[in-house]
């Protein structure tokens, strides 16, 4: 595996994507991808550390800027936007995790000037990044470089042109080989401590400079014509409650400079081809389908955090869309790659529900529910985070009203759904009898609350959102109502379990006192839950959906722009809709349907939605490829493969689409590998596209580490771990011990 | 005259005051005072040019920073907050509107480096700014200098850690010798183009850098130990509807180029000279005094606009406090200097009502009234600009709702008055037959649909706030009830007016339709509107005012913090008041009370007023004056006279206290020297502070230009130009032609 990406536009439009694409982080940092030589407003992002904002709760914060630099040669500054750029090159290497930028530029008095570099996030040192740079010059002079911690940052707010300062600075120190910023949030609740250290391989005057924008050390020496010379910047950036942050920065810098740069690289890279080792997908007949997997994969990774504190987030580490809350996303279109693949990162993010199961159950509280509802947008507490309005305008006469926090009430099944999922792949008892299950129960209290009865219909669920935003204040929504029942059903069966196994199981039930005379209840509820109309197969998407004025588009495009200015004004009052939604529950929950009952829903829902949502194209190329449609499965799975190197959405500036990168993994292995895990059985159904003649990959399951090798008529599997696996493919089944390998042939 | 301020403190809270109270302006452009070698987020303001912001409706822009500059020598930057700071001395000659700078700084690689500049807003050249700076290191080596036009500037908004930007950058052009920067604000309403350039007298190489920060010029050049280098940055700032703004900034900067800082120091000085010809006030035996006055004059003329389409605001161009609006401050407490002194610009800043007489009558409109209704706050284009409300935290949980917008009405009776002043001043017959009497005639009907008749009390008007903020939703307010009353007694004098002199005159009243009849109904109303009741002398400050709890303060104290927190958080419920109210109606309207009900007035309001609004001091200090409470009278003066200077109200880094330095001005002129207009005769009972032995002053009455000179019982008065004045005092009257003089003895 080598992947390479190169980039080779320099205008400001281009760099706000690039910022994103080119982003490096290791789950803990994130570091943005614009050129360390021009100044921007975008600096690092610490996973978890958040403050309050106007609108939006609290978001995640704009942390010192410490990747840039500044240059200057004789006196002139060096810039890209400036002078006379002769050579513009980066290139993002995901297998090494590393961003390499290139450049020669001329100045205005006429010299060339040669810049080289290469960044990093450490993968394994979670505190330190690292900038290497090396700068030659075609005449004699002197050069300056002036290498900041740049704490005047602010967050973009409602609008770009309205910022707002999370951090407070409390200490700026030069010390003899590094500087030193001390800084905290607003709010108090995040220290954050930055420790960064210039060090020049040829000798150089020292100095430094601290004003309002930061502090900088600044290097000086005089060079001569045609001769390489080579900086190193080691940065230690740590976040902490703990009063020991500026310890533990300088501390960790100092360890890092003995070390040295190129044994930290080496040390990275080893980190990054274990992740790879695990991670790769190789696609034989389409190695540009490859690319656009690992691409995506890659910034899947990064973003996964270090910790059950703070969950992956819908924008990544990457910039501040969705001001760094964790919606749906995460647990339902990000989470199974992690199970299958990295196991302990879904472990950590379904531990970061489960520690903010009490907030949740304030939510349900102050709603007027019982037991836990999960806040829509989530951030570093688990309280509601999602704006109730947006103003339209700077004055804020007009103001967009935003329902969802109040009414997309489906999200506590889908946290509800994806532990179960997480267990069906795991069989991590320890995580399900003690978090998991007290989520699933406290989950189907909040629905046995949230559900009315009427005689009539039996119980209904009024005034919700569906994934389909454009229609609020719905009645019986198909999708939350049937995943409604699902958790119902998953807590009795849970309970059950709990029951006949004791221990941990019983205790946690003990713990927050479920009854035999509740779990009735939730039985009688899941049964009589009412689901809207069925007319020719279909199902309704919620009560009164059919009658709406119809509009049908074509399921090749994307986006809003291409409705007729009346239709998009009215979408509300139209059948068209935002993304997948009774075909993204016929997907969650496929062992309710049959094919045709499916392909029935697909081909009435995919002609009127929109896909104004990244969440959308995935689950139907999944559903597409099940139901032989390979020319969208696959027209699907690229669009999403390349979301934001092709900036298809317009708005990649904001961050990475995470949940698309994990629904590209979806439509992979759920989809064209047609992997579904049953009991303790994986099942396997190739349906590779055309061009593809096999893939290989591996996953656990169940603690099983299985390599598989796939062609549509073909399934090589192999354990290579101590662990044991069974496969079922063409009707064969075949169980595997350690090391076994078998090959099912269709 | 000589008058120099010297400051010494160099700290970050220092220098934000200093921000202010060092600010540059000649009404068009105002350049605050923080020093050019750090940076700030300060720049630039342009009278009049507002744009669109969250909460305020509409604020004065934050404009390119054009005045820093940036330091390198041998690769260090220049820095204060950094390196050690050998000497800072800023000095504000307000005789020659200059600020200078002395420093040396000791760089870290231990080179003395020695900066002196000289700051000019061109007085006469609107649109010109200078610096002229000389550096001295202690040893050779190369100096560079950064010359930026900073165009990534932006406000503060409600909370200084949020920020919103104004500016749209449209252009950054660099030239052989100069830069230009092309921008507009958000709205689109203004352009400001600036052009600069960076003018070495020793040979330099010039570069020049363009990014996101804005545009700059970079000279290099290598210095001798002990030689001093010196150079002019010539800076143009043009704003205006029209598309020629670029060229206008670029001819005008190579205008000034090719005259030299000299020649333009010269014109510069002329012009001020000119100024303090009229402006300047001698106090014999109390220099200290003179000083104080003369600095609240200083800022005063500076901020005075230079056409009718902004008025003078309440910070002046100075900061953002307030916004940038226009209050009653300028019509009450600032004009009076104006029409005495510079007659020319209390007609523009009552102009500027007069332009927004439409916007005015829309308001009345929108709040169901008729006439003309003046905004409490008003900006640009002079609807209500006043914010409803204004978030207490950060997310906007809590907000302080602001009444005055709705409900402090007096502002239109306080227009209305300061145009008969400004006629009795002036005897301003065009302005008065075209524009003042349309503003008089409208706002009376303004308050002939505002008051209500109750058939025990009369005409009342209920739920307005006073001059006295503590007390919203009143009925009844002292003030607001006969300044109405004089407004429509105005109106129905000037129309009947109008009546007799025909011509322009008549003409208004026909444009506006007013007929015999509706005047009719204003003297009756005028005749019957109610007052609050009278007791023991004391008029009530509104309906109820008397039955609040009592407490009493010290009157030469000031602000809410001495207060118990307890009668702080319940200010309402009591009877302490913001500010004079009662007492300032009796200063307006002094005519209609004799001095023994004001006496009885003043005692009893002056120990409850917490003087925690500016506005307040000065017009008791008159009254005090009046009555012969000399002590207090001259404290008062004292902290006016220096309010931003000793930073009294702890807020002058939001900008000068405008309505004070007129206050300064009124105590000088109504009260110490007692002057007053009535028809064509100055009447002058001077009434000294004990230190002054004489003062001397000049002023315009209906045209004639009048020298004073005052000692507590000998008037020496002369007519400098070709009027005629009559004057009284000591109850001898004398009439004077041009040239004349006469000395009036007690």
């Amino acid at each position: 595996m080598k992947y390479n990406f190169k980039f080779k536009e320099y205008t400001p439009k281009e760099e706000a994507v690039y910022g994103t694409v080119l982003t490096l982080g290791n789950g803990h940092i994130g570091i943005r991808g614009e050129i360390e030589l021009e100044p921007t407003i975008y600096g690092t992002t610490i996973a978890g550390v958040y403050d309050y904002a106007p609108y939006f709760y609290r978001e995640i914060v704009n942390a010192p800027r410490v990747i840039g630099i500044q240059a200057f040669f004789n006196g002139e500054p060096l810039s890209l936007s400036t002078q006379r750029l002769l050579k513009y090159e980066r290139e993002l290497n995901i297998e090494d995790a590393t961003l390499k930028t290139a450049l020669c530029l001329e100045t205005q008095n006429g010299t060339n000037i040669e810049y080289e570099s290469i960044r990093i996030v450490h993968g394994k040192r979670k505190n330190i990044v690292l900038l290497k740079f090396a700068i030659k010059a075609s005449e004699d002079g002197i050069l300056t470089i002036i290498s900041p911690i740049k704490t005047d940052v602010a967050n973009p707010s409602y609008r770009d042109d309205i910022t707002v300062r999370h951090i407070d600075v409390e200490e700026l120190k030069a010390h003899e080989d590094y500087i030193y910023a001390g800084t905290r949030t607003l709010d108090g609740k995040y220290k954050i401590g930055i420790a960064s250290s210039l060090v020049s391989k040829s000798k150089a005057k020292r100095s430094f400079l601290k004003n309002a924008g930061g502090i900088s050390e600044i290097l000086t020496l005089n060079v001569e014509k045609g001769k390489s010379y080579e900086f190193t910047k080691y940065i230690t950036i740590v976040s902490s409650e703990s009063p020991e942050v500026k310890e533990k920065a300088i501390r960790e810098l100092q360890d890092a400079k003995e070390l040295g740069f190129e044994a930290l690289y080496t040390e990275h890279k080893n980190y990054w081809q274990e992740v790879w080792n695990l991670a790769k997908v190789e696609i034989e007949g389409d190695k540009e389908a490859e690319r656009g997997l690992a691409f995506s994969l890659f910034h899947l990774i990064q973003s996964a955090p270090i910790n059950d504190k703070i969950s992956l987030t819908a924008r990544g580490i990457h910039g501040f869309g969705y001001r760094g809350h964790v919606f749906w996303d995460t647990d339902i279109y990000a989470l199974p790659f992690f199970m299958a693949v990295f196991p302990k990162k879904a472990r950590d993010m379904l531990k970061y529900r489960y520690n903010n199961l009490d907030a949740a159950r304030e939510n349900a509280r102050l709603n007027g529910y019982e037991g836990a509802q999960f806040p829509w947008e989530s951030a570093d507490d688990g309280y509601e985070a999602t704006p109730p309005l947006i103003p339209l305008d700077i004055v804020g006469k007009e103001a967009v009203r935003i329902y969802t926090g109040e009414e997309e009430h489906h999200i506590t099944a889908d946290v509800a759904y994806a532990v179960e999922l997480y267990y069906r792949f795991t069989k991590d008892e320890e995580f399900m009898s003690k978090y998991g299950l007290e989520i699933i129960l406290e989950a189907a209290r909040f629905w046995a609350s949230r559900v009315e009865y009427e005689s009539d219909k039996g119980y209904v669920i009024e005034k919700v959102i569906g994934p389909d935003e454009y229609h609020e204040h719905i009645n019986n929504s198909f999708f939350t109502n049937l995943m409604a029942k699902y958790n119902l059903l998953l807590a009795v069966r849970y309970f059950e379990k709990a029951k006949k196994l004791g221990g941990t199981w019983h205790e946690t039930v003990q713990r927050i006192g479920v009854s035999e005379e509740e779990v009735k209840t939730w039985t009688e509820i899941a049964e009589k839950i009412y689901l809207p109309r069925q007319i020719g197969g279909v199902f309704e998407e919620f009560d009164g959906y059919f009658e709406l004025a119809d509009y049908t588009v074509d399921p090749y495009g994307l986006g809003e722009k291409r409705l007729p200015e009346e239709v998009r004004r009215n979408l509300r009052k139209t059948r068209l809709i935002k993304q997948a939604d009774v075909i993204a529950a016929q997907y969650l929950l496929k062992e309710q349907f049959d094919l045709e009952t499916i392909r029935k829903n697909f081909d009435y829902y995919i002609v009127r939605t929109t896909h104004a949502s990244s969440l959308s194209m995935p689950t139907y190329s999944i559903i597409a490829s099940w139901l032989g449609y390979d020319d969208l499965a696959y027209d699907y799975f690229m669009k999403c493969a390349f979301i934001d190197l092709n900036n298809i959405y317009g708005n990649t500036q904001d961050g990475f689409h995470l949940a698309t990168a994990g629904g590209v993994w979806q439509i992979f292995f759920r989809g064209f590998c047609g992997i579904d895990v049953k009991d303790d059985i994986v099942e396997i159904a190739p349906r590779l596209p055309q061009k593809w003649t096999s893939v290989k990959m591996k996953f656990f399951f169940k603690g099983a580490l299985v390599e598989l090798e796939l062609k549509n008529d073909e399934v090589k599997a192999k354990v290579i771990n101590d662990r044991r696996v069974k496969i079922r493919a063409f009707g064969k089944e075949s169980s595997l011990g350690p090391g076994d390998e078998v090959v099912l042939r269709g």
